[in-house]
């Protein structure tokens, strides 16, 4: 039995969508148990509305809620009965697996390193979405708090990326590319000049070189490699020019009569094809390298994403991502000793 | 009269679309002289298909060519007679105002810094592109080849910038912000917190804070500071996730035989809305802070974006770019000393 620990009052859609993602997510799943924490009187409303098996979900009360701008610092640190801080709580005392919230950003980020705490051996732990591609979807990593890294977090990004995507996701030998402005090796800046030779020697990862912004989309890489901030432009514009364009070929096709007719005829067949550009599916943005798992989901979360989200943290502690990460890490470590 | 050396070997489409770009540009702009800058008897041969007044166009001859994939530094030095480097010598000595050029990007900016050369007070001369919004452009600055720049070389690419989009594109009080990945003052790399205060202290320009990855393309500032090698990801993630998006939007319409009867009504009008996406009509990306001008159109740049480039040469020069940026940052020493 796998226990997954649910932020029921995190994002905009809550408590509603996340607890019908859970009620999702025990009907397809024997193996799930789903803890939701929130304020027991709106989690058990919401709860009395659906049909599922009993056994397989327990609301956990927890009074406080982490606003999404609030300081995150001090949210984790006065907030001692917010949904995040209880529900992180039960990973570190081992009561439940993993922790799914689609609340603050900040907050998870800064909870999942203080409260459930760094795996032995991993140097920051990265956050780590799934961003879609004309192949399927590849692992940006990192997008986390870990702005300024240094080369030796980058080398381990590269690895725990590298594992996920091989067993959570199924790519097999994943391709593992550092973000770079070139596709040569002496191109860069001073961060990626001295990462790229490090990952050259990484002889347990199959490292590609580097990759340019331009290839990404094109799936030109399984695992994008690079620090932070690039990391969070990198999602953030992906989000940003996605939803211009898409906004203006909806424009474009209102402009006339006869555009407007053309536009209910291509309508369903464009609606598939770009659903398949919706990363969602594969549940949320795992921070890797922690003891135990915490996974970010989108902030306007609906139920399926929540539901995916559970179920990624079923295969991630089914496929025993941690300890591979440990073994992968240790043995680094004891190659270069 | 203006003149503007014009690099007629450089990009996928020379000397072809290169001189047609010339030719409508003297077309255009009685003010304007053209220098362009190739083998003689290619060039000539594609101007004989032209009509334009003759005292407005020149061939300087120049009997190599810098192609794409040579290290830069080595071709500067080596190709004395490459038309990058006999047109940038005529903006060096004066016989060119300015230099256009669709060819090897890191030739140009190698060859503007060590054969044209910095404006005095000019700490790193920036490129510039302008990259399509919802509400029109913005320039992206830098995108050039100062990766791990310092604050000093953010806050004076924050005055360039902002004099050129005042008076070259005719933005007014146009809206300056730094890259960011969050809103707050407190967020972002050591850059970038070192660089905020910096900016919101200079009372000539309007700062207007950070800016994320996803309001770039809804047009939430006019010129976006950042560092070279965000810069470029910015600039080719944009590039990379419209073409995607696009392709995908084409694949969809051709899905079934009623999509298509619906794309055919569509097109007209989706065409005339991605157009305004599309800013090569805005011209090239000038390299900033250079005794003279130097201008980067797209490798695949046709005989519209030539044109462009070259009037905005013109503009450039009319409204005495270089001497502004001289005087701002001339003004800023003094009021820091």
């Amino acid at each position: 039995m796998i226990k997954v620990a649910v932020d029921a009052m995190g994002g905009d859609n809550a408590p509603s969508e996340i607890v019908a993602g859970a009620v999702a997510a025990v009907n397809k799943e024997k193996t799930v148990h789903v803890l939701l924490v929130g304020r027991r009187e709106n989690v058990e409303r919401e709860l009395a509305k659906h049909t599922y098996p009993k056994d397989q979900i327990q609301v956990v009360h927890a009074s406080e809620v982490i606003e999404t701008e609030e300081p995150p610092v001090n949210a984790i640190r006065k907030k001692k009965d917010s949904s995040i801080v209880v529900g992180m709580n039960l990973v570190k005392s081992g009561e439940a697996d993993a922790f799914v919230s689609a609340g603050s950003s900040g907050a998870i980020l800064v909870g999942g390193q203080v409260i459930v705490g760094r795996l032995k051996g991993v140097e920051r732990p990265p956050l780590a979405p799934l961003i879609p591609t004309e192949k399927g979807v590849s692992l940006l990593i990192d997008c986390g708090a870990n702005v300024d890294a240094r080369p030796s977090h980058l080398v381990q990004f590269a690895r725990m990326g590298s594992i996920y995507m091989e067993h959570v996701v199924g790519i097999r030998n994943p391709r593992v590319a550092i973000v770079n402005i070139g596709a040569e090796e002496e191109k860069g800046n001073a961060l990626v000049k001295e990462t790229f030779p490090l990952l050259k020697e990484c002889r347990d990862i199959n490292f590609v070189g580097s990759i340019e912004a331009r290839e990404i989309p094109h799936g030109g890489a399984d695992v994008i490699v690079c620090e932070a901030f690039v990391g969070n432009v990198i999602l953030k514009l992906y989000e940003g020019v996605g939803a211009t364009l898409i906004g203006m070929v909806k424009q474009g096709m209102m402009a006339s009569l006869r555009s407007k007719i053309g536009a209910l005829l291509v309508k369903p067949a464009l609606k598939q094809t770009l659903k398949s550009f919706d990363a969602s599916q594969y549940g949320g943005a795992p921070l890797l390298g922690l003891k135990g798992l915490v996974v970010k989901t989108h902030g306007n979360s609906k139920s399926t994403e929540v539901c995916n989200s559970i179920l990624q943290c079923v295969t991630f502690r089914e496929q025993k991502i941690n300890e591979k990460v440990q073994e992968s890490l240790a043995n680094a470590t004891n190659r270069s000793n």
